[in-house]
């Protein structure tokens, strides 16, 4: 697939001749193969998860990111590379403990979910009422919970498509609002995840206006089992959980913004998206350094290539975990101008393994040569409308046509939203296959030579 | 392999005619096959680990294991059930934190070593200096410690014979009291482990006579590196440490003892022996949980096929891991009596893949039968001289025979000593593998007609 002779011959070219007159394309196959090499996004990954560490939204940890990033964005000879600020509400982990009082006394490992209530300093110890799915604490009478510890225990397993955390997922998001309703005196989960360690899954959850948050924690997997074992033997089971979480009404959060401008800035900005915001309880390398070190990396081997027809605006969002206030306040800001397609990087570095779109009519072409240049990095293409990415939720539901490039999530559940989140888990070769089909798409995409106008958003 | 109608031969022979006159010899290689099946050992580590959980040594929880191996002991039906009590010190953990305070302020994992000094609530802070290996630390002059908090890093791999445990240990075991005598202020180490996990492996480590104890913490693996990666950008690195626990003087533990007696008080005790505290951080499945259900598994095996010549003794060993004081109280009880062989399980429960000996040059033809009825398992004999096992230890070294049951390693130090170590992480089907092949070694050993007299110690 390399054609360096052909490169040599472009790279004259672009010396000799003046650059509009020249309107060299960028070469896809090429510039592919060349970001297999690439080593610029496991610098930024290595760079943010080491010298800076947890980046919980709304933190100071969170801004030492932003800074950490606008300085690395600039190093790299980015364009209008700045901070966006905006506010927003933010939870605090507090101390987390749980305790199996009787008949089996043992510690179990827990963490908080966000927006989770606080139980005091001393905790709150009630008997634990066992459900094996959300639907059975749904249809429980209120009398079969209320003043209880209801525990919510499930069977997610791992697949390919993460599919299986939509399935799962509500367990958490909705779990604690139906107990709180339903008088709990607080929840406790099986970690949304898929792996067997000792490293609950947080998360956030969310309470309904005027439901009171209750104490909502997590367990790890395999003290969810411990816990249905012990329940299972058919006496009384009490529990001791102590979650001391606090709140703070409003702290500053902010987007991080870098561009390669483009010639043509009717044709539209190519948005490419992460979060820079990560859980507190690891450094969130898979989540998600690892997608900004992604769309960077691959965003600067176009601007090195030369000038693409379209400008690429690199969005480093924050606190996407806690609720996408960096999302909102991106397209608050950004609704009037053009923009062509988003895409979003938000699922690890694993291998990317299937493409799928939302482009108009006219641009379907556009999807076919992205998906020819992604076929050698086995890449198919994907029978669903794109439009993923929380980050760029607001764009596509306001019309933006979507380019989804989907990682493996084979692996993604055993480590999201735990302290296992660690730079470990990157995988160097898998990356650089992700850095190489962003490069193969945005060569595609930021020059193309059709009109990619907006879509109807897939439901 | 099997041979069905041999056995329901067998089993009427024996209804018909007095045991002594019998003297049916036990079955090996059926019933090796007949313990495939095997749902025993499964049955106490699933019972022990759930309705008892960790079982730290000299504390309520390990005498609560001791009161409920006892009573299934007895369930099982096993003769001269008892616990053997006695007396020894206690050390506690308290609460266990680190931080980085500098260049790159972030939370670490930390675990506290066993007889690791205590902080105080309000932690030492301390500039790290750290050394790539134990011996780095020993070179090094006093002055460049003294004061600080060290760290030493290592390179622990996964091997298959545990081997590597032998080559990094030396870093918990020595690294604190070789820092402590340099004026170190606290010491923090790699984990002695081979996982990538945030699940920090304690394990006791030790100072000499007239050595205060200083703080001593083990640094999850992944942890470890992003320390050394901190260390590594060349700025001055600052941690706080928190570790508060605290000892207790002398408190009550004991060892659990059970019988298989046999036909032949003089032909000497075959020990087959386990522990049955753990490490306080996970329930104890795969340390140590899986070796008493292993060897009692078999050991009930061989009761319920006949009579064998030689009494086998199970010895479940208290506070194992913070010293082998069950160990001492044992042979302290027990050396005036014919011990013929000692066994120990203590390697999780993963396939047993190899059988060494020290067995006197009379009994050789006993080994020769043993390695033959392992072979169908997978398992082939070694070329060492036999005699593992801290619990045995003093035995081995009066001179007591040893057959060595080796399961494979490559896993087990991701879990050793960890959260981790929980009963999720056995594998039935290998833990079937295991009692087969205890059960196939003691139908050969216990039955043996040869005398198995004292050996040399290997050295």
């Amino acid at each position: 697939m390399h054609k360096p002779q052909y490169r040599v011959a472009a790279a004259l070219a672009a010396l000799l001749l003046p650059l509009p007159a020249l309107a060299q394309p960028l070469d896809p196959a090429a510039l592919r193969d060349a970001a297999l090499q690439d080593t610029l996004a496991w610098d930024f990954i290595e760079g943010i998860t080491t010298e800076v560490g947890p980046r919980p939204a709304g933190t100071p940890a969170e801004a030492r990111g932003r800074a950490w990033a606008e300085a690395w964005l600039k190093a790299q000879g980015f364009a209008n590379v700045r901070i966006e600020p905006y506010m927003m509400p933010v939870w605090l982990r507090g101390d987390e403990r749980a305790e199996v009082t009787g008949p089996f006394p043992q510690k179990l490992t827990v963490t908080a979910l966000g927006n989770s209530g606080a139980t005091g300093p001393k905790g709150v110890e009630a008997e634990v009422v066992m459900f094996a799915s959300l639907d059975a604490l749904k249809a429980a009478p209120d009398a079969a919970v209320k003043g209880k510890i209801v525990f919510i225990t499930h069977r997610m397993t791992a697949t390919q498509d993460g599919s299986s955390y939509g399935a799962f997922g509500p367990v958490r998001t909705q779990g604690p609002n139906v107990a709180a309703k339903k008088g709990a005196a607080a929840i406790v989960i099986r970690s949304i995840g898929t792996d067997y360690h000792r490293t609950p899954h947080t998360g956030n959850t969310r309470f309904e206006e005027g439901v009171a948050p209750i104490p909502a924690g997590a367990l790890s997997v395999p003290d969810a089992e411990q816990l249905e074992r012990i329940v299972a033997r058919g006496k009384p089971v009490t529990l001791r959980l102590t979650l001391t979480p606090s709140t703070v009404k409003q702290a500053e959060s902010g987007n991080v913004i870098a561009e390669v401008p483009g010639s043509d800035p009717a044709a539209g900005i190519v948005v490419v998206a992460c979060h820079l915001d990560s859980w507190d309880l690891g450094t969130g390398a898979i989540d998600d350094a690892a997608g900004c070190g992604i769309v960077a990396a691959a965003a600067r081997r176009i601007q090195q290539a030369g000038t693409p027809r379209r400008t690429i605006r690199i969005l480093f969002a924050g606190s996407e975990e806690v609720g996408a206030f960096g999302a909102k306040a991106y397209f608050e800001a950004h609704k009037s101008e053009r923009h062509a397609t988003a895409s979003e990087s938000d699922f690890g570095a694993d291998r990317i393994w299937k493409v799928e779109f939302n482009l108009p009519e006219n641009a379907r072409a556009v999807g076919d040569r992205v998906a020819a240049a992604l076929l050698p990095l086995g890449i198919a293409r994907g029978p669903a409308i794109g439009g993923d990415g929380t980050d760029i939720a607001p764009l596509h539901r306001a019309g933006v046509a979507a380019i989804d490039l989907a990682q493996s999530g084979s692996r993604y559940f055993d480590l999201h939203h735990t302290a296992d989140d660690t730079l470990d888990k990157i995988d160097p070769a898998q990356l650089r296959q992700n850095v190489a089909a962003w490069t193969a798409m945005l060569a595609v995409v930021a020059d193309a030579h059709e009109d990619i106008g907006p879509v109807t958003p897939r439901p």
